[in-house]
């Protein structure tokens, strides 16, 4: 199943894509809680489609990748590297990463994002997979300044939290395999990174497990898994793809703050 | 005011303490959105008193006392270090502290809490006040052992981030002058940490412009602007208390993790 959340008329629905991603059958509720089809179909030139969560705790993985440790020159951590990106970050799908006003030098990150579907406490690896609802693509944006003079001091907040910094989208797909997807990031179509998540040091159960096994996870959480290498620079202009083989693409415009 | 979230007859309500914190004037609504007196009034002797904040999003600040600085061998940080704690390390005041069944090395950190009571962006210091509901007690449980590996890759979340690592309250207290408030932390009836909170060094005006320079602070969210020296291990059978001048005294017991 392919989720979207999307708005007409107004109001929001989660809804089920269907014919070639043309139409989107309407859901009463949420996937977190409980959802009916309603029986109405809407046309996807008609809806606005909204990120895939509404305001979401969002936990991101630092150095799950190794070509990505490569480039930063950083040995392999001896535990999982795990920050949070507060839920303003969040933007959808065709909607404007902001650069801020003070930005000097702001990365893209393509990444596959986990969505969970039930709370989740002490889960072991191989059943991992109960728990969650589904993925979508994300770009976890950075401002590498701020990050640096933060993380010399061992915290991280500003340098990935601020508005519009986590896009996620288009859809939230479900009955996926995540073992095996390739990534791809591109930026005015030219490919940036280009990898596969079958190279994830910590792979999405134990991702899932990690965590769960020191705080619980609440259905709607969102799990960045961290990037590959290939993670450069955006300027205010600049059109990011995030493609995620079996999800779609996440595609978003870097729009300088107004101020 | 004093605000108390509490439960009675398995029914959460908001309401202000009265009479010497010896009855509780039931509000309709909470204090984000809309608060009326019911006109109902309770005694605090037959309600369970909760956090004062459900599942707040959480701010944490780190070294912004000259004191804990010293006592931990860091330098001044260059710009303000902050990070998220999860949520769900909500506890509120008499709940357990669960001392988890892998930890090895946790500390308490007593501090001030800020509570945000409206959408706050690019606010000044001298605005900060408007933004504010109100104060309250909070402990910044941390897992020191963790903390290190993570901090050392330059993130944070699992050292700060474990279930009931962050409990708050007893009261939002309102119309406080947050500038010279003395702040104490007592484990087992000995005071660990005896500070002002003049001693900041991002004070909290300061605290509020800087986050809502860089993300949309929102109501409800909890910001824990930082520990003076005196930190120290906690174990299972300890009672830890953090006592802030015109809020209270917030009080938990620390529990092993029953697994």
């Amino acid at each position: 199943m392919r989720i979207v959340r999307y708005s007409i008329g107004g109001v929001c629905h989660y809804g089920e894509l269907e014919a070639g991603d043309a139409r989107i059958a309407r859901f009463e509720g949420d996937p977190f809680t409980g959802i009916r089809p309603t029986g109405d179909i809407d046309e996807v030139g008609e809806v606005r489609i909204l990120p895939p969560l509404e305001r979401p705790r969002i936990f991101g993985f630092a150095y799950n990748y190794a070509s990505h440790i490569d480039e930063t020159d950083r040995d392999v951590p001896e535990v999982p590297v795990v920050f949070m990106k507060p839920s303003t970050a969040m933007a959808g799908p065709g909607d404007a990463i902001v650069y801020p006003a003070d930005g000097e030098l702001i990365h893209f990150e393509g990444e596959l994002v986990v969505v969970i579907g039930k709370e989740a406490r002490h889960v072991k690896p191989s059943e991992a997979h109960e728990y969650i609802l589904g993925y979508t693509c994300g770009n976890d944006v950075s401002d590498r300044i701020i990050q640096r003079k933060e993380s010399k001091f061992g915290a991280l907040l500003i340098g990935k939290g601020q508005d519009t910094f986590a896009p996620m989208g288009p859809v939230i797909a479900t009955d996926l395999d995540s073992s095996r997807l390739s990534l791809t990031t591109r930026v005015n179509g030219t490919v940036k990174q280009s990898a596969s998540t079958a190279d994830l040091l910590l792979a999405v159960p134990g991702i899932v497990s990690y965590l769960s096994r020191h705080l619980t996870l609440l259905p709607g959480d969102a799990i960045m898994t961290g990037t590959p290498s290939g993670v450069g620079p955006i300027r205010p202009g600049d059109e990011v793809e995030v493609e995620i083989e079996g999800i779609g693409v996440l595609r978003n415009r870097v729009v300088a703050e107004g101020r």
